[in-house]
């Protein structure tokens, strides 16, 4: 019996050891997988917060935005810490400190738009709650909800269904739905407060202040424009798609001679896909130039500059763009073609590749500017004359289809008509496979000069519109002291390239 | 004198009558003027209520969106109205209208995102300022402010920068704001007003019921869903980009034939351009990405349907309308094609147009039956022989090139390649000018194809990752009880109907 107990007691203990090494292993993997999930976790919090900061460091306006935020707000809570201001508003400064808030943007424009809608949706509703609830009582108790509550469906809903109509959308967006928030509060508050009058009063007021000091702080601390936003991105997208069709065309002719460098390679490629930003920007116009008409006049724009140009601009080099992903995605095709055929064609398409690209550059001087070139027509009929000059290349060559046996009929006809002004020199055969993606690239380079001209008679449409000067009239006067080229230009370039790093 | 008396009132007399004289006809013109310029703004008027009514005609949910807008407020103002709810939380029932006015959006998706979004940031923001009113309170009355101040502006500066990074931007904007918002109200209103915590208690509450509210309406009352609305985008766009493909070939090679009359042109020139919507969705296709996510499962889409293939597929998409813009641009050209080119090129350009259009089309009833589609193999095997035919027709033209003095060298050099393996059949002479506009369409539709191909790829993801059915396994369940294609199909496709219209 003592042997078996014994032998009990070692098979306990070897249990319970057996158990404690368990736990401790099992501590010890619940302990490293803590520590690998953690260490998981800071390393992608780390990675997040290097992302955001080199965020902020390639535009660094983006810091100075969040600077300008917190000083509004810090201005603004003085309403609660400094007790003349105070014992004025009361709690009311709560609409101040809201205000800043949801109006202050990143950019002037939208600011300016939020303030103009907020100040106009509030008071526009205001006196109409007022009036509601001003009839509402004279009805008498039993009908007041019954009448706040109609009023407050059918405006709502009104105003919800004007905030689908595009011009309102663009426009007032923000505006109807702070008209639908505010004429709630009144002509319901008016249900339960009794100062009412005085209530809007105050609280039309803080808007007042906090709409003022928000436009202050965003006009006057390194504001950003929409309108120059906008123009920065045309006039760098004007330069990306005029890189990106001199590269590509380059790229295809002179094949990989040029790029001897893996580093030169890579720029290429970039400068080569510049075009792609051109064709993903169209929201972004879009919303930049509805933004810039509620600008007043900045650096060199005046308050009623014609934004909405640009937009068509950019819808004529999306045209454009288009067509030259078209070209690229032939140019990468399987199908290549023969190097004799590309060596005839080389020197003409490059140039009609190189002058294109120029016409769009001068474009993006001009509008840089805001002068009416005097280089432009000569550059725009030396495209046009390389084009010809293509167009003459592509028909000097008199093919000879061999015509198969099914359509003899119709070839017969032709022979009759062709022949006989084709000079019969000698003959030397290339399949018509080979040549097939040079004729492409000819025809589709002969189709973005056409697509050229169109970016053109949109930018001399803004030239007229925005009352562009002669280049001559501006050279003279850049060097008399009222110069009217603005002195931030060189702040401007610089925002410009950090833009374009973005 | 008396007699100069006279003529003198006379003179006066007729000064008089002439000056009422001068006064009646300018106030009949003032009068006139006043009539028509109220005419010409209740015209404009007019127009405009017209025009908001064709939109809502258009697509009533317009309407309906409105009705819920209206409806869920009136709920909301029953807090006022109703004297128990009132005294619960007094005047903190703003903060449930507020949330209402401000959260409802269009979409579901929308709603349930701003509404998190609202939840999340107000009460991090409130434990936050709650607490840093805390610390304050202790630092003795002088610190406060300055405490208070410098988290306030340290915060909402952090805040408003994340706003910039793009993963908060897409999901967590509006919380962002939300928080710095509440942040400033709480910690601020910490200084004045003694009882913080039950403020904050009450505001809280308000802000869940008006959210749960705004879920609720917005979920329930004939809801539109963010993720179905994608869906109805990109899977029209897949038509209209079929028929614009199509519906272009056709035209250029079967000429003027088809179109006999008006309004048949109108409804082909409508097709034709429908791939213009497909270039201009993109900003549309990721919003609604972003909102999907948001929502639970709905219709037939699981709560994890993977909603940014979508994008992708708009992406390849767009890569495929843009070569086909080019395209259209060639075939507008001034450089026409002879007629017994396209004659010959004819039946075998425009199968390859059907047939990539069709197997555009199997994508999109692939996409809405989600399902795996059994045919979509043969119809791509399908295309890419058409395409292959295509080029071995154009390669069974062996062109004979002349080539011109300065590229002797080079063509002497081909001579030796080429000239053996061309039959040396009857030779026909067509100029190369006659044949670039069709060899241009020829080999753009050959990368048209290449370009198709990518959407296929992009729907083949889609279909691995949403777990598309074999088209087999849902015929035979079409017939089971217990069929998973959602019942409101018909609904869905009457909404699509009138998405397309609009």
């Amino acid at each position: 019996m003592a042997c078996g107990k014994e032998v009990a007691k070692e098979v306990e203990w070897r249990i319970k050891v057996e158990e404690e090494e368990e736990e401790d292993t099992l501590k010890r993997r619940v302990v490293g997988c803590m520590w690998a999930a953690t260490a998981g976790v800071a390393l992608k919090v780390w990675r997040f917060v290097k992302k955001a900061w080199e965020l902020g460091v390639n535009d660094p306006r983006k810091f100075i935005h969040c600077l300008k935020v917190g000083i509004a707000l810090s201005l603004v809570s003085l309403f609660y810490y400094w007790k003349p201001l105070y014992d004025g508003v009361g709690g009311n400064a709560m609409w101040a400190v809201m205000t800043v808030v949801v109006v202050f943007e990143y950019t002037a424009g939208a600011t300016i738009s939020k303030t103009v809608n907020r100040m106009c949706g509030t008071s526009l509703a205001g006196f109409l709650g007022i009036g509601v609830h001003w009839v509402a009582s004279r009805a008498g108790e039993q009908f007041e909800p019954i009448i706040i509550g109609i009023s407050l469906f059918l405006l709502a809903s009104a105003a919800t269904f004007s905030r689908f109509i595009p011009t309102i959308k663009a426009r007032f967006d923000y505006g109807a739905m702070i008209f639908i928030l505010t004429f709630c509060l009144v002509s319901i508050s008016g249900y339960r407060v009794d100062e009412l009058l005085a209530m809007a009063q105050y609280r039309m007021f803080t808007i007042i202040i906090g709409s003022i000091l928000c436009i202050i702080v965003s006009v006057t601390i390194r504001p950003i424009w929409a309108g120059f936003e906008l123009f920065v991105l045309v006039t760098g997208n004007l330069d990306k798609l005029a890189n990106s069709l001199q590269c590509c065309v380059a790229q295809y002719f002179d094949g990989s001679e040029t790029s001897d460098e893996e580093s030169d390679n890579k720029v290429s490629e970039k400068e080569l896909l510049g075009y792609k930003c051109v064709l993903s920007s169209k929201a972004t116009e879009e919303a930049m130039a509805n933004l810039a008409r509620w600008e007043p006049g900045h650096g060199r724009f005046n308050f009623r500059h014609p934004w909405r140009q640009y937009v068509k601009i950019g819808a004529s080099m999306r045209s454009c763009a288009s067509c030259l992903d078209a070209l690229i995605g032939c140019i990468n095709s399987d199908n290549k073609a023969s190097d004799e055929m590309k060596n005839n064609m080389r020197s003409i398409s490059m140039k009609v590749g190189a002058n294109s690209a120029s016409v769009i550059r001068e474009l993006a001087t001009t509008m840089r500017n805001l002068t009416k070139s005097s280089k432009l027509d000569i550059l725009v009929t030396e495209m046009n004359c390389a084009a010809q000059e293509l167009r003459s290349l592509l028909s000097s060559y008199p093919n000879l289809v061999n015509a198969s046996s099914h359509n003899a009929k119709c070839s017969a006809q032709t022979e009759t008509t062709t022949s006989s002004d084709i000079p019969q020199a000698a003959k030397i055969e290339i399949p018509l496979m080979q040549i097939i993606q040079v004729i492409t690239v000819a025809s589709l380079l002969i189709e973005i000069v056409a697509r050229v001209e169109g970016i053109v008679e949109t930018v001399e449409e803004l030239s007229d519109l925005a009352n562009f000067r002669p280049e001559m009239c501006v050279k003279s006067k850049q060097h008399s002291p009222d110069n009217k080229i603005s002195p931030d230009q060189q702040i401007n370039e610089e925002t410009e390239r950090t833009l374009q790093m973005v």
